[in-house]
This record gives C-alpha cells, sequence and structure tokens, in this order.
C-alpha cells in the first residue's frame, strides 16, 4: 500500500472516541495520520492504544503519530477537528495560520450539556459557520461526521450512517467526501457551510432517539433512485 | 370502517401537494379530512380533484370536506398546517382562539426564496417554535412531515421516508405519530419544540441532494437495533 498520493491528516483534539475511531479507518485505508492533543502525553497515550487495538485486528503496517495540536495542523494536509464546542473557538485560533490553504474538516457539535437532546444552535448559526467566519476565505471549511455514532466508528465493520458533507467549496468537499468513503460510509454534498446547522442539530434528535431505543442512531438518505 | 373514535383532521393551505398528499392518506385510513384554504373555492376545487383520484383508485368511501381555514380549524380536533412560511404567522393568528386544546401539527418549514437550498432558520429558531409562542401553552404544536416529499405522499404506496416528531407534550407526540403511522410512514419522537430546527433545517439539505440526484431523497434512522 503506497501513501505517496494521499494526503497527510491530522486529528486536532482527535484522542476521544470519534476521533481515534476516524484515525483508525483512515489509517486501515492507508492514510498517514496525526492524532493532536493539548498536550503530547495524550496523544502518545492515544496513539499507543490505538496500535495495540490495531495489532489485536491484524492491521500491523499503519502509520499514526502523536503530535500537539499545533504541530499537528502544521503538519497534515487536510485537518479535523472533534474537540468539545466549548473549546472550538480557542482551538481553531491556536491553528490559524497553519491552517491557511488547507481543509478544515469541522466535526464539532456545539451542544448545551446538560441538555444536550435540545436543539440550541449558536448565534453564528452553526459550529461549521463560526469555524468559516474564524479562519477566513483562506480555509475551507467542511462540516461532516457529525451524525455518526463513535461507537460505530471504533468497530471495524461498515457504519451505517450517511454523512452529510456542507462546505462553500465543492473541490473541498469533494476531498472529504473521498474521506467519507475511506472511512467506510457514504457522502453527500450537502450545501452550503450554512446547511452545517443540519446536521449539527440533527445529532441532537439522534441523542434523543438514542436514549429511547437504548442505540446509537444514524441517518440514510433514501430515494436516490426515482 | 368506522370512524367514530377517529379525531377529526383539518389541514389548512391543504389545497398544494403536501396537503393533498396527506388528506388523501389519512382519508383512506378512515379518518374524516377537512381541507381548508383562504377561499371556500379553492378548498372546494382541491376536494374534488381528490375525490377523483380517489375514485379512479377505487376507493371511493371517504368522508374529505372543503373549508375557510378558520371554520376548519373550529370543526376539526387535530389541525395541520401546510401553508409556505410567508404565510405561516398570520394563518395561525387567524385560528388561535380555535385551536386552543387542540393540537397543532406544524409541517411549515421556513425556506427563504429563491435560496430553498440554504438553511436560514429564522430568528425564532424554527417554524415549531415560532407557532408555539404565538398559540401559546394552550396548544399542544407539533412539529412533523418537513422532510417528506410532497411527491411521494401522492403515490398509491409505502413512503421510504421516517418523520421527526417533535413537540413539548409527550402525549401530543404521541397522537401526531398514529397520524404519521396512519399515513405509511414511522414516526419518531424527536424530542422538544425546539428541536424542529432540525427537520425543518434538514428540508433544505434535501432540496440540495435533490437536485444532484433529479429525486425526492428522505431520510431512514438507522442503528435502532443495536
Amino acid at each position: 500500500m503506497t501513501t505517496d498520493t494521499l494526503p497527510v491528516l491530522a486529528i486536532l483534539g482527535g484522542t476521544g472516541d470519534l476521533g481515534t475511531g476516524l484515525a483508525r479507518r483512515w489509517a486501515q485505508a492507508g492514510y498517514q495520520v496525526i492524532i493532536g492533543s493539548r498536550t503530547l502525553e495524550k496523544a502518545e497515550a492515544a496513539v499507543s492504544d490505538l496500535r495495540e487495538v490495531m495489532a489485536d485486528r491484524g492491521v500491523g503496517d499503519v502509520t499514526v503519530q502523536p503530535m500537539e495540536n499545533l504541530a499537528a495542523a502544521e503538519a497534515a494536509d487536510v485537518v479535523a477537528v472533534t474537540v468539545p464546542f466549548s473549546h472550538h473557538a480557542s482551538t481553531l485560533t491556536l491553528v490559524k495560520d497553519a491552517l491557511q490553504g488547507k481543509i478544515l474538516i469541522d466535526v464539532t457539535v456545539p451542544l448545551v450539556p446538560p441538555k444536550v437532546g435540545r436543539v440550541q444552535l449558536p448565534e453564528g448559526g452553526s459550529a461549521g459557520q463560526i469555524a468559516q467566519e474564524l479562519l477566513g476565505e483562506g480555509v475551507a471549511v467542511v462540516s461532516a461526521f457529525q451524525n455518526v455514532a463513535a461507537a460505530h466508528l471504533q468497530e471495524g465493520s461498515g457504519v451505517e450512517c450517511d454523512v452529510l458533507v456542507c462546505g462553500n467549496k465543492k473541490a473541498a468537499r469533494e476531498e472529504v467526501i473521498k474521506l467519507v468513503e475511506a472511512a467506510g460510509m457514504r457522502g453527500f454534498h450537502a450545501g452550503m457551510i450554512n446547511n452545517a446547522a443540519a446536521a449539527e442539530a440533527l445529532t441532537s434528535v439522534l441523542i434523543v432517539i438514542n436514549k429511547q431505543y437504548s442505540c446509537h442512531a444514524g441517518i440514510r438518505i433514501t430515494g436516490l433512485s426515482d
């Protein structure tokens, strides 16, 4: 497997279930992946855990590195951010310069604890819009993966959830759709970055459904073949 | 088929594809349905068309009546509203008194033409929240059906789309879920009326997908059986 033509990926705040779930899937697909965290120690611990799981699954030949968030953003071609909303703006501010000219995949859902099952979109409309505003036009912000249960990403098998991919630049959305597919899901062009509000709001609805059914719900787009 | 125990249903602004689609399905399920419009003439024309379609399908024994919106709201036990967002507040203001003590099913999507594929939620958060605010606590506002393509409702067969049902009162949501099922779909408790924002925003995403695939897309909730 060659990684020569594949972009290097970083996942900021990538030590949680969602971040490591994406890291596993992308690494398994042959991408070089950097797990970023606020401290190198936390990133190293996550990478070490991840290597163990991968080895258990018989997947040995993967490239996953730990770094601090800023170094990770500098070293990568495409950067994903999977931090709680309360750290969203500060994390992006830290790496703003390093992101210029790159794609930022914003996975952030603006949940407001403790009522995480209640849609409470921020004043800027959505986390995605806030990110685009904060980072400026030099960064192609693309929102994605907000509706995917981390539990399913951690599994080895396919994920029964479609991914809505929003962003102002079509070419950037297409790059991200490739990464969605590499992670084992279908990605859909879902409109400009304003539309991130739909996917972000839907996460609270899925949390409500999860509670009722004791499950990790997702969504599928239907009716494509009319 | 007896309609003794079933609530009488009214659909305000019910002369469009969405309103008549719901009317057909509910009438076929044995409900007494009133199609409301701003003028009695328009309501009569819609009912006449609908009776023709039903007769063509060999469904003769249905009860569908035309009325002006206010009379329809007064005569019904459960009232749905399927008007464009630009007529949402004025229609609800007209029937506010008639709705007290009843369930209002809000199907309104706050699209802002011409950019209907762009999520542009209103200042009140969502049409559903605006309705609840405007009508007061005496009316149980339940949002539903925002993601269902009218084209599919018009068809005789099952609809491959789930319905997110939001509202502040669980009993009212349950009543509406029964009506979702009567119309041939699955309904899900999707949280308080704030969460209407998710379903309303999702409609713009589906419009974007419809354009790409030349289809009438919908959604399905997945992963229920974990």
